[in-house]
């Protein structure tokens, strides 16, 4: 690995276009600040500016200084620490985990200081802990004042209007109150994945009454890896709207990447340990075994990882169920474990250890993401009896997590066709006890390999209006390679996209404000408030300039669509102008249907 | 205008990736050659040729030479000249039909011959009157054989199995007989677009139970345009999937152009004949009359357009139901038309003549697409009382058009989210006899200008499921500037995906054929085969190779996701291997359920 790729250095920073940082504070808490990204609007819309949900973290805040070597600030430390937590004694890097790289091969730890914290066994460390017992934490409220957003205040046009939708029996409140997000954790209904050892994560809540959630899959592998990309990935995907990050690096050098990752994550980092696991015994899965895993989980809870994914529902029965099908196991990590319980033909060290596990991850609040390791890997194997079999045993699983105090959110779809997705969202409500579900994409048909995110946005954003509560968001370059920096943001907007259609759809009650406040923009010409209210201004921006550059086109009352006599808008704004007209046009429309005017009739063809 | 932009002399030509066009005919009609395309497997398949639809046209036929003077070959020409319609003594081109352009700024007209016909007042003409009387046209036995693609041929492995779906009522049938299609024309649930002088053109049924269909959009505009850059979107958009392709140019030398448009088209094409009208009274919608608009309505049936969009739901009572909107009238036609109407305070010519119209259209065989000029143009404003009261309107006009003989679709949606999209089918298929239905995405949401192809792609798929025949496409420039040809293979692959995302759905039966063929190759590693058979060879073969570009790569058990370590595929292939022992395992599987076998209990946590 060359050296300028080994330590990184820089990453993208500053505010997104048109936009800037804000804090804002829950009545009575104000040492509790929530990020927000604010878009100032043209003052001839007399609007106030548009207040929208922010993942960005400190790299778009122009007040924080960003050096990656320091880490993040530590949002959570005085949370944490007023808990009380032993500060344990640390597990020792070993060369395993980083794949007994040496000399200029090894990437150089992040120097961030870093104690490690470890909840002890009679005591409280889960959010699910504390909400069972009736306490409301900081990240609780955090969260609540978050998804608040255009509840709270009163926006001009639409606050009153309590949006349509069809929620498919969610509950979504009028307005959160922090008991209201305890009550839904309590339940097992939400999760707020927030290890101890996170302090620099802005939490988040993912659960069915919540905003639809994105994440964003990086990581090296053995291919192809630079240290930098991935925290610059990272940043990116955050940047452009990831909730979460899932890192599934591979190869040498996880250990000291992941440093870096996470002290330099505002959002809630997820692995899937069974893969550097893998690594530590040179890549056979046989060799498996509960020893190695177990000290993998330390490994990472006291790096701070905030979700695991465990494929403990890949049991030794099911797997003869994938003989019949047409692409078998699709996921590396089911495949991992299918492998190993042939080899050994037992039941898997995940299944045999589950409770094992939720002691280790508990004593972190590290949150399960119990893996779909069965997963359909085309529309011919979608819904088959070894999806479901598993889904059921993550349903064992998950009252099994319960017990032992963890938080568990459920993986689901892979390829799914339009019409098999909402028996899957209803399945996993009915047999994991409404846990949330985490669902890749699905994509909804096998032949588009370079256009997957958008096969998949169709099914994610249904399986999202369904009950989904986050969804795992797939790039141009799924089954061809690994995403770079483009593919990560192109999946991250296209994900985006999809959530926010079924929180629209769900009736969430503030989704509409973003819609209606870019369609008046748009009615009114009011060209850059249209392109910095979108999802991505830097691409709506570049796209309108691509026909019409000049700066006075940003002003006209016309686009390069239909030019100025054609304009639809233009000519419905003329319309509009003459109101009053049309208010007694209204009337006489009334009077014109009453009389029953209708068409005259044919003459005979 | 540049001289080199005034002539178009070269397109796209050629097979696309892997495969190459072929031919096939309907037993007992040898002469009726149906296009499709063949991709070729690797060997170690074993499996036939994939053959698909192939709405490409002869340019992918290296047998055919191309010469956009002369036009393409006349598949039509002596099915349309045994039916015995007159020489019509054809409409003289007039300076206004071409804006008044002159000299070097007047494109030259296509040289192509082009002898005009017209019907007869008390001749059969359109296919619905053929349809009605019992007769099989040569369209509806080409249509039916090109829609038959995989259900007549035995296919291994996929053939005998029905496809499971949920139809909404539709009536797909497990083999398409012509005297279905003859049936389904009949009742007015399909339309085969083709005017009598489009004799180049590849029939095309477009009805909800057949292949959903996707359209195209291309056009100059006032303020940019070249001829040479139209034929090519043309040529481009039908290489990539394009069904029928609507020319929506405005400005100077509209008649030429779309001259070499009709001329070099196998597929149909649409106009929206207003927009001429509008360009010959100077661009002032209150100049517009019965007597101009009759006369454009001639000028373009005798060049060949296949299907007119008209505007005549727009009635004058509808207009202030529109003023309360958060956009308004976004259609181009409806806010000409509502314009009209205010001014003169009286409804629409194309209302009041809409027999008129009708007699016109018949006589050529020019199918009405009864435009929904009233449509959404932001979340806020679907399914108002605007847009459902212009659908009834377009409910009575049709079953006008059907006692004139006239085929008819009708237009529908635009921004619609996600829970108010089936309605609009059910009320279309209720309000309008089950006419074709033909949408515009509907985009799901506002918020994300520069990326509305993929916001309306999940409303595409999901109204396409529910009943919609034909789907209007969007670009990634929708709202923002004027498709290139980027942009228009990006909508088309993306509208392709929809449509097959809604086939599978609906339980087509040969739509998963593609699917099957895709995900056997990518368990197979055949990585050349599945590009091949992806929608887009070429992005999908660029997108391997950008990090895997070794050509050892492409017959490699691996990709760069994961590496040859973590391949989930090749763990998969490895335990399917032991294929025996997984057969003996699935009965000790059923043995091991039968005895009960579960968790063990959890300590308590």
């Amino acid at each position: 690995m060359p050296d300028d790729l080994a330590t990184p250095h820089t990453v993208t920073t500053g505010p997104i276009a048109g936009s800037r940082k804000c804090h804002s504070a829950p009545e009575d808490f104000p040492d509790i600040r929530v990020p927000f990204r604010e878009i100032a609007l043209d003052p001839s819309a007399r609007e106030e500016p548009l207040r929208v949900y922010d993942t960005s973290g400190p790299y778009t805040d122009p007040e924080v200084a960003i050096d990656l070597g320091q880490g993040l600030p530590r949002l959570r430390e005085g949370w944490i620490a007023a808990r009380g937590f032993a500060e344990a004694e640390a597990r020792s890097v070993k060369p395993e985990d980083n794949g007994f790289a040496e000399g200029r091969h090894l990437v150089s730890p992040c120097p961030a200081a870093h104690a490690v914290r470890v909840g002890g066994a009679v005591q409280r460390v889960t959010q699910l802990e504390y909400a069972r017992a009736g306490l409301i934490t900081q990240e609780m409220r955090f969260v609540a004042h978050r998804e608040n957003l255009g509840r709270a205040r009163a926006v001009p046009g639409a606050s009153a209007r309590r949006a349509d939708g069809e929620d498919f029996g969610a509950a979504i409140p009028d307005f959160i109150t922090p008991d209201f997000v305890r009550a839904e954790i309590a339940a097992g209904r939400a999760i707020i994945p927030a290890n101890i050892n996170h302090p620099e994560l802005e939490p988040v809540i993912i659960g069915r009454n919540f905003l639809v959630k994105v994440n964003a899959n990086i990581g090296n592998s053995a291919v192809t890896s630079s240290v930098a990309e991935e925290v610059e990935k990272l940043v990116w995907a955050t940047r452009w709207g990831a909730d979460t990050v899932m890192d599934l690096s591979t190869g040498r050098n996880i250990h000291n990447i992941r440093g870096w990752i996470l002290r330099n994550a505002a959002v809630p980092i997820g692995t899937v340990p069974i893969y550097q696991a893998l690594e530590k015994v040179g890549g056979e899965p046989e060799k498996l075994s509960w020893e190695v895993f177990r000290d993998t989980l330390i490994e990472q809870a006291e790096q701070g990882v905030d979700y695991f994914t465990i494929h403990a529902g890949v049991r030794l029965h099911h797997v003869p169920l994938t003989a019949g099908r047409v692409t078998g196991i699709v996921s590396r990590g089911g495949s991992i474990m299918a492998r190993w319980c042939l080899a050994h033909h037992r039941e898997s060290f995940l299944y045999e250890h589950f409770a094992d596990i939720c002691q280790i991850m508990r004593r972190y609040d590290v949150s399960f993401s119990l893996g779909d390791g069965l997963r359909p890997g085309s529309i011919a194997d979608a819904n088959d009896a070894a999806q479901f079999a598993e889904l059921e045993t993550l349903g064992e699983l998950t009252k099994i997590a319960w017990v032992h105090g963890c938080q568990v959110m459920i993986e689901g779809p892979g390829h799914v066709p339009m019409h098999k997705i909402r028996v899957n969202v209803e399945k996993q409500l009915r047999d994991c006890g409404e846990a949330p579900f985490y669902t890749l994409g699905p994509l909804t048909t096998d032949i588009a390999a370079g256009y997957d995110h958008i096969t998949s946005a169709i099914g994610a954003a249904m399986i999202g209006w369904f009950g989904t509560a986050m969804l795992c968001y797939v790039t141009p370059k799924e089954h061809l390679g690994l995403p770079d920096r483009d593919d990560v943001k192109t999946g991250v907007i296209t994900y985006r996209i999809a959530a926010h259609a079924a929180d629209l759809a769900k009736g969430h009650p503030a989704a509409r404000l973003r819609d209606d406040a870019v369609s008046r923009a748009r009615f009114e010409f009011r060209w850059e408030d249209q392109f910095n209210l979108s999802l991505d201004p830097d691409t709506a921006r570049a796209f309108h300039d691509a026909t019409l550059p000049k700066e006075a086109h940003k002003t006209a009352h016309f686009c390069s669509m239909c030019g100025p006599k054609f304009c639809s808008m233009r000519i419905s704004q003329d319309l509009r102008a003459d109101a009053e007209r049309l208010a007694g046009l209204a009337e006489k429309s009334q009077e014109f249907r009453a009389r029953g005017h209708s068409l005259y009739l044919p003459e005979e063809g």
